[in-house]
């Protein structure tokens, strides 16, 4: 067979860095959410972006599939082994390789976790801001165009990333970008790799902007009576231009949840959790404006956080509702969703997925970065009820309709993996096929993770 | 020939919107800089992205070269027909399509301009900020990639452009991004057409994001003892978070120019020109900071401009700057140059740049963004005279050699069209095959805008 000579090939390149053990294995099959497990064939820890190379050259030699791996938080089954092959590893590849304090960038290997990453250049005054929630790798929010809850005044990945190094599929290594912070030099291969979940190459380093620490940072709790409220408040700050840099929404059920896991004693009714970064006195002006803006769409029970401790608990709860909304119910499991729609029609679609929710019968708490109009339902299901799984999955696929009826996406921030792949045609039309073209022209033996963004024969 | 035959099968489709009269041909085959005039075979003036559509298939059957054409401002001979053929000129395709308020976005078709643009978003509060000086297209600016003074605050068009329509190269229309801010579903189409320069498609509609009218808004010029203070403020600026929305330098030559054209007195040493958008406080507390951060520097004769006409003069004289250059030297023509390299190596390669042209000779005053690292000297030569062409020519290529050395690229924002070919394989190395790949898998006939960006055979 093509794989298992492929990884008797590699052997004599990676001695005990490559693993064919069975908790290896499958370790690398799992994924967070709903897909079942599917293991590669054998898992490889490179050391540098050559071995990467020298991997991919033998793997393209047997056309054996390539699969990148960080730290495996996606929710689309981006890295399970749906047509076997070698588990490329990130973890010996996850430190960061230089800081450039005066350009405000950062170069760093794929397998660095953005905590890990942001506790490096703690002594540095900077800091870098995409915040998926998830300690993610940061080779892995790049290859998923990953943001969170930052986005609103950061961007995403997209906007983060100002160049690469990438190994593509016959194994040669490409430099994209500079170190400028701009360039009209030609195709933008940063941005084609980026969000490309590893079909097209493998991230081996990655040069990242960094933003300088907020001189003052204020952050805050508030409610609203409806979640049409809350919106138009989000809505209605973005349209002031008040500069938010996190603007996040937990519906009713939501917050039960957090309550219920952080044993907090919010409100149970719609929350904004809010974050303004900038000058003392900024910050200030920012947070007056918007508690005005609040008011007058119901909003209260203003807490502000100005301790940094006192912020640092109110996002880890906020990054943690996931895990307490799969607590609330015993032994569920998530189909996670992730729609992003114009702002302009954000409040329509929360509440028709709501609407859609309450007729399901599942609990399917929502939430989500609203400043970008991208928001998320948890719908837990029984793990071992077809019947629920059903239900779940024609929610998922109502919500992605409807986002697209809207003017919006089928995922905002979480990728296509194997999970939106049925939805590409209605999202791009003939643009999906021109996806495939630059796919075949770029990895014509689709050997770099098979089965994802894509869909090719053989 | 097949040229000829194109021709022919367009005339039916477009009656008199295919023009093949001398003057019109001339007009198209203009660039605003050193090259030649290289006029297209005839000039076709489509109403409709279907016409678009149906033109590119008559001239695909026809292995005819297809021309994006907008405002004609681009600096690098993107428009010239180096191969002959259709120029496709936008100029009936120049409207607003929509504006939606309440996601601070716009759908425009490509030929419209960005004054204009703007002019008819006066009543809505909101702007369109990417501003290039010149009065370009919006389709060709972001064919272009181009940015200018407010990419330090606003990014460039990469950043700006939330989707588009693009006819590509076999007819097909394709519409890549949505109406959401941000999306994960697959490779980014968006991105990759921005800055293809026309090579991969055809724009025909282009949904921008916009930004709300400042409440609060200082401009002013200072001045400084020498470059490296100049830069030095700059840099210092930045690290400390301050968020400029324009951050301009002229040397002294080009301040002396200036002072010609626009009958000026500035000082005739290097000057930063300076803008702050913020809320009325905001600006006023940045412009205070700035303002201590430039007199540790020798910044000093601040003029502050805070009347809109006032501003409107400043930045007319700094965007008529190239043409003030020009005047400088009677008769003269430019070579423009535009390296981009990273902040922290500004001063040297500004420096550098400078010693280099007094070396030669040449009269070559220099300005540029330079929050971005950006910068251009304009490199005046007698349009007769093959020495100092090739004088230029030299300096030209070792600014854009020592970008490259000090971790830049070769062009920040005008682009690679014909001028910047030579310098592909020294910037991106393989990267230049895989944007050939790209090319060829899209455009396998070469028929979209040829000769530029990638280099095929035949």
């Amino acid at each position: 067979m093509s794989i298992d000579a492929a990884i008797n090939a590699l052997v004599p390149l990676l001695g005990d860095r490559l693993s064919v053990s069975k908790s290896d294995l499958d370790a690398h099959g799992q994924s967070e959410t709903h897909f079942d497990a599917i293991p590669p064939d054998a898992a490889a820890y490179p050391r540098s972006a050559s071995e990467v190379s020298a991997i991919v050259k033998i793997c393209a030699n047997h056309r054996c599939p390539v699969i990148g791996y960080g730290a495996g938080t996606s929710l689309e089954g981006h890295t399970l082994a749906v047509q076997g092959g070698v588990t490329v590893d990130f973890r010996n590849m996850a430190d960061v390789v230089q800081i450039n304090n005066e350009d405000m960038t950062v170069r760093v290997r794929p397998g660095i976790t953005r905590e890990d990453l942001n506790t490096q250049l703690r002594a540095t005054g900077l800091f870098f801001p995409v915040d998926p929630g998830a300690n993610a790798s940061i080779g892995g929010m790049a290859s998923t165009r990953a943001s969170g809850t930052t986005a609103v005044r950061y961007g995403t990945m997209r906007d983060n990333v100002l160049a690469l190094e990438v190994v593509m599929a016959d194994g040669r290594i490409v430099r994209t970008g500079t170190g400028a912070r701009k360039s009209s030099a030609g195709y933008d291969l940063t941005a084609l790799m980026v969000g490309a979940e590893g079909t097209l190459g493998l991230i081996t380093e990655l040069t990242l902007k960094l933003q300088g620490q907020p001189e003052g940072v204020a952050a805050a709790t508030c409610t609203f009576p409806t979640i049409d409220a809350a919106v138009e408040a989000v809505t209605d700050t973005i349209a002031m231009g008040i500069p938010m840099a996190r603007i996040e929404f937990l519906d009713a059920a939501s917050v039960a949840a957090v309550n219920a896991y952080s044993k907090a004693d919010f409100p149970q009714t719609p929350h904004l959790m809010v974050e303004f970064h900038g000058s003392a006195t900024g910050v200030e002006e920012q947070a007056a404006r918007f508690g005005d803006i609040a008011s007058d769409h119901g909003g209260a029970a203003f807490e502000w956080a100005t301790l940094p401790e006192d912020r640092n608990r109110l996002w880890h709860m906020r990054h943690h509702a996931y895990w307490a909304i799969l607590a609330s119910r015993n032994g569920a499991t998530a189909i996670v969703t992730d729609v992003c729609v114009p702002i302009s029609t954000l409040a329509q679609a929360v509440r028709e997925t709501q609407d859609d929710i309450e007729r399901s019968g599942l609990s399917a708490p929502i939430l989500g970065h609203v400043g970008d109009g991208n928001f998320h339902a948890i719908l837990l299901i029984d793990p071992q009820s077809d019947a629920e799984k059903k239900t779940a999955q024609g929610l998922s696929a109502r919500m992605a309709e409807r986002s697209l009826a809207l003017g919006g996406t089928i995922t905002g921030e979480h990728g296509v993996g194997m999970g939106k792949l049925d939805y590409m045609t209605a999202e791009h039309g003939v643009g999906w096929d021109v996806m495939t073209q630059i796919k075949r022209a770029l990895d014509p033996d689709n050997i770099m993770n098979p089965g994802k963004v894509v869909r090719l024969n053989g």
